[in-house]
């Protein structure tokens, strides 16, 4: 959670530097546990080093200084790690076998597991409210617009349905995220090299070492083969450009001059600095900024994967790490947020019936009779039932 | 095809304005075909109009000269094919009940697909040529390389491996988007509210519509949902970050001082302005190019797809274009290279064997006892038959 | 000019390969000429390779073909060139010193720079349009908006001398950037060293070569230090940026609720293909995609920048080539939109005195007192007139 | 500073929330100082507040907290601040004329200032060691690299010299860019409407804010005219691209296999998690992940500033913050990074004459006769010479 990210207060306790490394010390302790289901390890040695992360964390700032010398976080983690151990025959089982990589990359993707999950709990709640919305406005008629100007008429429903359809897209998109969320596990250069000298089915570390973090086994290392983190980045931005749509139609129409919705009124929100009469529509504002971040974000993570040479890369890797976490951050915040605005946004169906009125002309320019726009909105509904049936069969699917 | 792309004489019929303009009269054909299919239309009305597209051509400078006007090619084409049409009936039902948006989204996901088919032919014959090589060099033992530094020792047939593990990714990638490519088909506003004045069944019409063109009928319209596009970026973008990886590796080996791999010799590529002796890595070089820039044609889709407001956006939509056709065109072209810098590439397991030997202390550092990196291999050969495995299975798929 | 970049004809025979292929061979010649001047070519042979040129332009789509092979056009377009010169003597001396890639970035450094002289007319009478809107509307009161509501009132003068300041910012990067383009000229390695065989002076004829063709002489070669390039990136986005920023704001005012401002009619632009009345913002619309698209294409250089290794980059600087292209064209399209907009730009007093006079309340809350909105303006007054003299000072500067 | 971006240690204290903060109260009680130089507030008052803010801060993680609901941290602060100044009078003219915006804007401007100033002093001490370099290795022959193949020789004092090249146009450009650095000072809507009605001379009172602080006066607010935000980004992105360039260089030459250069050991430093003997070159590979997201950052301020709409954006301007942050922080740790990579770098001439002499034939084969590669470097000197010219003109400004 930073200050110049308002709202990320929401996604604070799930991302931060913390949650790093509370993750790479149960990245570490899973494998201990690995290690000794493999026989490589005493059960005495493993529960030795789980201990010893019970009742200590490192001392952060100082971990974040030691990371410049090695490149990364594990190495000054490892060391601090092992001073906690009182056990020598333990404390040199500490990490054995893995490499830095290793514990990051599977580090970072149970942070990650954490942060989806909370984003799909509130695309969930969203995508409900959305429901509810285009059900109740499916005879609220409102002008279409297009390259800003008035098209034809459509339903406040059809706009909830098609926010929904967004989110829909989304919401599968991070619950196949979660699916086969893997470790990664390969050693020095992805060989399992020192695995293999420390137990005979080094196949079976790694699975034990999966299960300990309930992650899948992907079979081979992907310490240069990113597309697990790609993945998570488009489903991650997708995420946010549904979210991006929603908000982006929602600051047109409460501009004053239109005033078709408006975010729900809450003590203290959308004020000025200046101007105390001011209700501004601040979580649409901050998800739309979300919205323009995101996609760079993701290309970051990308142009990571294009550039891993080598068995394991000169840089680009490092490039994936803060961004992965800045684009967690923003879209936990911006899912949270937009649960709120779906569920608060006041909509006014005199201000839509008002414009349909006085611009039914233009808007029924296409069809070339007169009449009434209401009698105009084609497949609005059949458009807004199948949305409303495919939140039906996603939800029900959550159910279960 | 453009003299600032090299390679891209591979794609020019494929994604240039051409292609476009075929793909945009193709999709105003189909949908005389639907109306004509659900009554809306005669059978001669429909044939008339499939009949004028099949002898004419717009003059393509003029057209690109009149989008301006309209912001789209669609308007400029309509009236020009409309001209082309001599029965007036016949001619009245042109377009009649699609938007802009609906052909152009639709043309382009043609493109698209026929791009996506060329591509996945590609990488399939990278994946077998890759598994060529994984095979044939499970006991290539050559030092593995991390952060640019000797590590432990690797197989070449392990690299080839994981290249391969990314283009499987990316195939499978490349495969999924073809399922389901939608057509766009909503009207002025995402109504279909023309189509509804035409025939009861608009539903049909639109089915019709997926049918003559071999897409998908996605439900309801997509002008403010992206989530096609976005996907097939990011299929794009992967495989060119797959690609990306083989090019640096490539690059990295085909270093003098390394030595290890080389691009196979090919009658005067490679050559320099200057001199004369040299092979330069040309098609690595390129590959690594169309790598560097996809990332942010990927993020430019993103972009657009965050920016879609109202029921048509008001230049979002119009900055996916040229994006998406550029992003095709280096993907076509990189993964056509890939497949004969993989099918050329010589590798020399002399001088693998040389480094092994020479920096022998260095690899076995990590085990803490000497012995013979060929002793050290731990899961390689493993890994690289789980791969090789998957590019079983994956080819069994592809040829049922 | 591509049918994907509505308005490109505007910048057709600018930036496409006809005219790289003009500057290429134009970049040859100059050389030529440069190796007379210093006494490595007599007056004849120069004169021969000139002659060449003038008669003769190579089929250009065997040129792209065959540029793969070398991996950049120069290659074999020297191979065309020579073979079109006939005396032996002279032909051995074409491109005699010279990398490709001298001549690649010296032939998209002058592409650059027609372009950018273009770009300046265009912004020349942006601004002064602008400082005829921003005079004439001094008196004109609009609510000011601030994230999407009304704030305080401000003046269409304001607006227009605000749009004024961005595109002034914009003009003086770009008469910047036309200040010191260099020419490339470091040989093989950046060293020139064939070039210190053929003459005692290679100064003099890397002088002579930027002389005749009217570009700098930099000093150094800069084949790995971009920063000509990344700064012409810099002026160009930012040119995007100024244009986006009018072009976001029509679209807000030209809304039909708001319909303070409204682009210009002219015959045939911004119909719809299937809504008659419609008249859509259309060059607001290509301008703000253009300004949507600038920024990631200004990264792709500075990418490109970031990673010029060795004495030439392997890929980075193929990664340049058409993002430099496409941002020329984009860059040129759009300033010449903007002039055409702010010319014919409706302004609706009427309008904006109106929503004054219905918001009055809130425009005026912040003072705390009533009044009249035109007694809160502040110092937009100032503002403006401070604006107007920039324009004053910039204009006097360029008529000298 | 963070964990997941190694060496941000170096720049944590100069970026972070608690250096925001700072300067928000530092440009709050500027603006008190302002005020009452204008006579718009009482010495005493002013020095009320400024003395409030001498025995004070916030509650950083309330603060945050508070922040969303306002869209942005002026708002939570100011009201906090306000309760911290005990004369009601005094309270009342805390932040009054002034808009979040003018205060964000400005505070931000602040922090880059610092963070700039840092960059400057590590550029300029990477410059000096870099001329050392140059100057030591004037004969220090190596092979030219071109698209990773052996090209003519060159002397690694030229290349020193081109890395200089490099960081002299990024200093260049750092030093610009804190030249004119602005305040923001517009109240809400850019007619600073609220300050005219406290003095009558609102333009002094801009300048007095201007002047506490340090700080240009631009005579307009540039609330949506970011080119001042646009520039500094790019001047950072430049610093990231020359700095890159180094970290690529370094990356392949301290290859095993070429071993010509090699970080300095320093006790700690470059270890591997599991691999004792390792040196990775660490300082380097955290350099390259900086150039490769300064890229993306700097498109982000661009994309911000080309979407600025209104008089105060509706999201673009949030999207800034976060990204202009991350980019001062990588750039600082980057510029302090390099300054101890140049200065502990260790050269082997030896290596490099090594490999000069394995590929004499090679290296001459241009030359197209026999010889010593020491007899063919053309320019190089010269070139060199006029980088340490160059070098030596800026430091003799830099001291003046």
């Amino acid at each position: 959670m930073n200050l110049l990210t308002p709202g990320s207060h929401r996604a604070g306790s799930l991302v931060d530097d913390e949650a790093v490394v509370t993750a790479l010390l149960r990245v570490e302790v899973a494998w201990a546990v690995a290690l000794s289901e493999v026989g490589a390890a005493t059960a005495a040695q493993s529960e030795a080093i789980a201990k010893a992360v019970v009742d200590w964390r490192p001392d952060l700032a100082a971990l974040i200084t030691e990371t410049e010398a090695a490149g990364n976080p594990v190495v000054p983690l490892v060391r601090a790690l092992r001073s906690a151990v009182a056990d020598p025959a333990a404390r040199a089982l500490v990490h054995r076998g893995l490499t830095s990589q290793d514990v990051l990359d599977t580090a970072l993707i149970l942070v990650a597991r954490d942060a989806l999950r909370r984003i799909r709990t509130d695309l969930v709640t969203t995508a409900q409210t959305l429901g509810h919305l285009a059900r109740e406005h499916g005879d609220s008629v409102m002008p279409g617009r297009t390259l800003t100007q008035y098209a034809v008429p459509i339903t406040f429903g059809l706009k909830a349905a098609q926010w929904l359809a967004g989110v829909l897209d989304a919401l599968e998109l991070a619950t196949d995220s979660l699916t086969g969320l893997p470790v990664q596990c390969g050693g020095a250069a992805g060989t399992l090299a020192l695995t293999n000298e420390l137990t005979d089915d080094p196949s079976a570390a790694v699975a034990a070492f999966a299960r300990a973090l309930e992650l899948a086994d992907p079979g081979v290392p992907w310490h240069t083969t990113r597309t697990a983190v790609t993945r998570l980045g488009h489903a991650l931005v997708t995420v946010c450009d549904a979210l991006g749509v929603i908000a982006a139609d929602v600051l047109v129409l409460s501009r004053p001059e239109i005033a078709e919705v408006r975010e729900g009124a809450v003590e203290g929100r959308g004020g000025s600095s200046t101007m105390p009469h001011k209700r501004n529509p601040v979580l649409s504002v901050l998800m739309r900024s979300a919205a323009l971040q995101a996609p760079l974000l993701g290309a970051q993570l990308h142009l990571a994967a294009a550039q891993a040479v080598d068995e394991r890369p000169d840089g680009a890797w490092h490039s994936e790490w803060n961004a992965l976490r800045t684009l967690l951050e923003l879209t936990v915040t911006a899912a949270a947020q937009s649960a709120e605005l779906i569920a608060g946004l006041e909509v006014d169906v005199d201000a839509m019936a008002h414009h349909v009125a006085e611009a039914a002309d233009d808007l029924l320019a296409e069809r070339g009779s007169g009449g009434e726009p209401s009698t105009y909105l084609g497949s609005a509904g059949a458009f807004t039932d199948r949305v409303l049936d495919r939140l039906t069969a996603t939800l029900e699917k959550e159910s279960r």
